[in-house]
Order: C-alpha cells, then sequence, then structure tokens
C-alpha cells in the first residue's frame, strides 16, 4: 500500500514479533486487491508509486474546485478492538469525509487512508483497508493510496489509529457555503443509523462503567431482550452515506445549503449554514428520538442541552431547502428509499441563540 | 481548526484535565492564524468550514493530474517529546509529502493535517500546526484545513500522532514515472540533513539504549565534544524540501526521473524509478557518508546491507538525467545553493540486482 510497508525496519519489527513476513507480502498484495476494487476512470497510477495520481474529468466544469477534509473514527476505533471486527471502521470514516465534502456541493473524486500500529499485524490492516474500500466502492470514490505506519511502543497492542483524507470536486457556482440560506426555508432531516462516528467516549462511558455492560450484551430496554442487537453492533452501526440521495440535488436552486450532523450535534452544526441574523427552530416534536440516544441520555443522566451537541440524536443530515420546493425535494428523496421529515426551519433570530429547540418533553431546552 | 475540537467533549475532556477552555480558544484562534498565513491565490475558504475550498490555476495544462500522498513523521514523534520541541515535526511532514510527490512531477497546492492525542494540550497542538505553518509557507502550499482528535486512553501523555496529506498538480505530459529512463543515465544525488523522517526506531535504540545517551547529550566522536550539536538537535534536523532547487527542472527533457530516498533508503527507493533489465550502480566513493550515520552503523553494529535500507546515508534526493545534460543540471543545481554529486549510473541488469553499490570499505555490499 505504501513505502513503509516495504520498509526493513517493519520486516525486522515482525520478526522480533514472531509476524509471518511472507503473510505481510500476502497482506500488502490484498491491499492492493482492494484499493484496485476501487479504481475510477480518473485512476492514472498502479498503488504503491510515490504518490497516486488522479485525472479529474472537468468537461462542463465552468471553474472547477476541489473540496476536501481529514478525519479520523475517533474513538470507536476502540469499539472495533472490543469487538475484534475491524473491518467496518474504514466503511464509516470514508462516509464521514463524503458526507463533509457534500454538504458543500463536492461529490467525491479519492481518499487517502493512513493506518498507524504499534505493531502492524497484516490481517487487522486488510479488514480496516476492507472497510475503506468498501466504503470508497458505494461512494464511487477512487482509494488513490495511503500510508501504513509502524511506531513500536507508540500505540497500545490492538490498538489501530485510522486517518482518512479526502477529495472531492464542484462546480465553483454550485458550492454550498449558507450564503444561500433565507429565512423562511425548511429544514429536512435525513436519519442516522445511530451514532456514526461521535460520542464514543461518553457512551463507551455509560455502556461499560456506568451500565457495566460488555460488546456481547444486549442493548438494555423494551419488552424482552430476545432477538435484540447486542451493545458492539449498535455502536458499530455504520456511519451512513447521504451521497446517493442528495448527489441528484446538487446545484438544484431549492437546495440552498447542508449540515452534517457531527461533532458538536444540531446545536453547533446547523448555525455553521445560518446567515447573521437567523437562527434554526427544531422541532423536537418531529420525530422519535432512536432508543440508543434515550438510553444513552437516561443512564448516562445527560442534559438535553448535552445530548444534543454530543450526539447526532437521530439526525444524520439536515438540508435547508426553499419552503416552496420542500415538497418536491422530500419526494425526490422519499424516492431514493430514505425517510426524511420536516425537522424546523429557518427564523429570524438574534445573536446567541443560533438553534432554537420548540416542543419535547421540555427537558433540557 | 476544524470541527471536533468545538466538540463539548472536548471541552468536558479539558475542564476533566485542568485546562483551561479560554486558553484552547486562543489556541484555535492561533491556529487559524497560522494556517492564513499559508493561504495562497487557490484559498476560496476560512479554515473551520466543513471542508477545504481550493480553486487550482489550471491555465497552460494540457491535460491536469492531481498528485497525492499520505505520511506520518513515525518515532521521530517520540524524539520530539523528549526534547519537548513540538514545533519542528510539523515542518519536516511537509517536506517529505512535497518531495513524495515532487518526483512525480508535480507541484504542491495544498496540505491537511490531523492531530491525535489522548488530551490535547493547547500549546502543544499550536506548536505541532506552527511546524506545518512553516512547511506549508516554505512551499508555497497552502494548509487548506485538519483535524484535531482528542482520544482519551488510545494515546500515552504526551504523545501526539501527526499525519499529512497532501495534493498537487501536474501536467499529464511532465508525470515522471521511470518510464524515462535509460541505461547510460546518470544519477545525481543532493544531500540530507541527516535522518530526514527514517530509521528512527533503530537510531533510538543506538542513542538511548546502547550508548546510554540522552537527548542533551552531545553527539559523541570527533576530537572535542565542545560545541558540537547535541543528540536531540541531530535527530530533530528538519527534513529538507527539494522543491525549490528542483522545481525549474519539471518538464525538463534532461530530467528523467527522480527518487525520494525515505524508508527503505537508495536500497528500495532507487529501483520504484527503473526499467526492466536495468540496476543502478551507486559509486560508494563519491560522497562521505555524515558523521551520525557512522555513528549508528558503528554503535549500533548496522551491517552495510541493512544500513542502506533503514537510513538515507546522507543522499536526500536522486535525480535520474540525461548522461549529455549531467553538467547543465549539475551547473543549475549548484547555482540553488545545493552541494550535488554525480552518485552513480545506471547499467544494464539482470533481475534481483537493482542496486549495485561499488567502491567504499567493501564492507556489506
Amino acid at each position: 500500500m505504501s513505502e513503509s510497508a516495504k520498509d526493513p525496519q517493519a520486516h525486522d519489527a515482525y520478526r522480533q514479533a514472531g509476524v509471518d513476513i511472507d503473510a505481510q507480502d500476502r497482506a500488502l498484495e490484498e491491499v492492493k486487491v482492494l484499493a484496485r476494487g476501487t479504481f475510477t476512470p480518473g485512476v492514472l497510477t498502479e498503488v504503491g508509486s510515490f504518490g497516486g495520481l488522479f485525472r479529474p474529468d472537468l468537461n462542463g466544469l465552468e471553474e472547477p474546485v476541489l473540496v476536501s477534509s481529514a478525519d479520523g473514527v475517533g474513538t470507536k476505533l476502540m469499539v472495533s478492538a472490543m469487538v475484534g471486527d475491524y473491518s467496518t471502521v474504514g466503511h464509516d470514516l470514508v462516509n464521514h469525509c463524503v458526507n463533509d465534502i457534500l454538504v458543500q456541493g463536492a461529490r467525491p473524486l479519492f481518499f487517502m487512508d493512513y493506518v498507524g500500529a504499534g505493531v502492524l499485524d497484516p490481517s487487522k490492516v486488510v479488514d480496516l483497508v476492507r472497510g475503506v474500500s468498501a466504503g470508497c466502492r458505494e461512494n464511487g470514490c477512487a482509494l488513490l493510496g495511503g500510508e501504513t505506519a509502524e511506531m513500536p511502543g507508540f500505540y497500545r497492542p490492538g490498538d489501530y489509529e485510522l486517518v482518512g483524507f479526502i477529495v472531492g470536486l464542484a462546480d465553483r457556482q454550485n458550492l454550498l457555503d449558507g450564503s444561500r440560506v433565507q429565512v423562511g426555508d425548511t429544514l429536512i432531516a435525513l436519519p442516522s443509523a445511530g451514532l456514526h462516528t461521535n460520542g464514543y467516549s461518553l457512551a463507551r462511558r455509560v455502556f461499560f462503567e456506568i451500565l457495566g455492560l460488555s460488546v456481547e450484551s444486549p442493548l438494555p430496554g423494551g419488552d424482552s431482550t430476545v432477538g435484540r442487537r447486542t451493545v458492539g453492533q449498535e455502536l458499530l452501526a455504520p456511519h451512513l452515506s447521504y451521497l446517493d440521495c442528495i448527489s441528484p440535488l446538487l446545484g438544484d436552486e431549492a437546495l440552498h445549503a447542508m449540515a452534517h450532523i457531527t461533532g458538536g450535534g444540531l446545536t453547533d452544526n446547523l448555525p455553521r449554514s445560518l446567515p447573521d441574523g437567523a437562527r434554526a427552530v427544531v422541532d423536537l416534536d418531529s420525530w422519535q428520538v432512536p432508543e440508543v440516544f434515550q438510553l444513552l441520555v437516561g443512564a448516562g443522566r445527560v442534559s438535553g442541552e448535552e445530548a444534543f451537541r454530543v450526539f447526532n440524536m437521530g439526525v444524520g443530515m439536515v438540508l435547508f431547502v426553499a419552503a416552496s420546493e420542500q415538497e418536491r425535494v422530500l419526494a425526490h428523496l422519499r424516492s431514493m428509499g430514505t425517510a426524511p421529515w420536516v425537522l424546523g426551519s429557518v427564523e429570524q433570530g438574534a445573536d446567541g441563540e443560533a438553534v432554537v429547540y420548540r416542543g419535547g418533553s421540555g427537558a433540557g431546552h
């Protein structure tokens, strides 16, 4: 996958750690196959050269703009280590990055990954890249290269750092930066699939310390624990990509802005698309907060204020849409198989109350 | 610098760790100032939005190709922690990435960084970004954004992971991929400034375990230790960027390929630019291996074979040049203030002997 994977130091460290070097070479081959499986027509290079080469298709673009983002998976990585399944967090990472540039109006071109560990276990590296590769394929995004770094003593045994970097493309005239948002716009929400990649430090504290559960425990609550998903399954639920269902709306004048609900929750992410003098009003009665968040809020004694900043509370993505076009946008989103709802609207507002929560139990807001 | 720096979880963790939140906010402002100081005309965005926006200048390019690379600093990071100076490794990282895409014929457009730690110390994050920012300014490369991640329990106190991603631009017709290299080409070397960013696990073992030195110890050897640099200074010597001196040669027909001498050394990096049936012949009498490598090889009882794979041995970059043009290229490089020399040449060769070392003491090769 990278030059350092061929570093003889790595080989020495493998030898000392009793790792089969043939296994490592086979893993490197597997990684190359996984990356090749993501290649799109723009890719000019084989994996393994100094840098990846990508020829963007600029046809029809008046003023091409590259949109880029870097991200990690946070302590969801520690859950993957607890469960012993490293094959899904890479998918989370790609989807997270795709959404981060999607909200600016960009479609992904390529992705680069970084895997760091104290001693690299070839099969775990392959699993991590398997997830990255699956995410890249889902989003039509080429895995152009990456780096694996072995840093003895820097990471704990079993811990893997995974960092991703995405580059996408947009026409400047179609960039979304919040400048089109107007008072009166409708906020349309798309559901998340769980915690996505935020709030894991608190979630781990609640499940594993306060509730004393393990990753194998059935998720508490409900009438019966029969057939319920485990805590580990719930916490590793994938971060959804919204590219497929939103991509047809890019360049549509009805779409004024978007907000990807990550760290900071609705409270911190909605204001990033708000013009001065406007506030987002969120109707807490417009959706049922999923059970896992209710559980976390209850068992962790998390205030409503904190909950809406630490967790996405079931909202993965918010679209700011011209009110007159909301039915058309909702119909399109439903036709893509998602379950959108009207979350609220943009109102006139003074400084310091960028997001106002209305309705619900009244607790915390 | 990034969304997660505004994550309330980070604030909570800061509070628990006794870190002043005002200090953190001031640090975030400093990071933004440092990033803005690198901005080039292509940058369209302020730092802090979901993703960075960059409008590449495509004028005069027939077929624009993006060239991208990801890298870390490896265990040089641990030396920075031992010395307590986090302000230089970011510069190493940028220069490393710049060289990695330079050897493919690309000039840098922008850079993204990732900083991970157990608990982020705002002043150390600022120092890390200060180094990244200095590297970006040196190379005319915009620091377009990044991510800071706080992962309690994942990193040891004082340890910081630093990962970088670079995107550069080249015209397809000027890409260097080794296909122009011919038997008879001259290898021209440019000196490194020390270990650059490779071989640190072995170097740390030799200096701190075998020799029992500290980062404050004067570098051993020579007639006198008066006025000598310390072990820490030697190990933190910056990874050089070769962009300025090589950039005027991009598109020059005399330049057939380049090799950035990183992990794998001359032994593994030269072959990446060799066509089938060719080998690189390196004349060991053509340069004096710098003292630090001699010290490492001697005290660490490192074989010649291992040394030329783990360390750069004083060679930071190799240019594959048409023999008839070597004097012109050497003159250009000297005019840029560097001290190039003829390292060897490309000869006909069979498989399995991609690099042949001639001359020297005869040891190991």
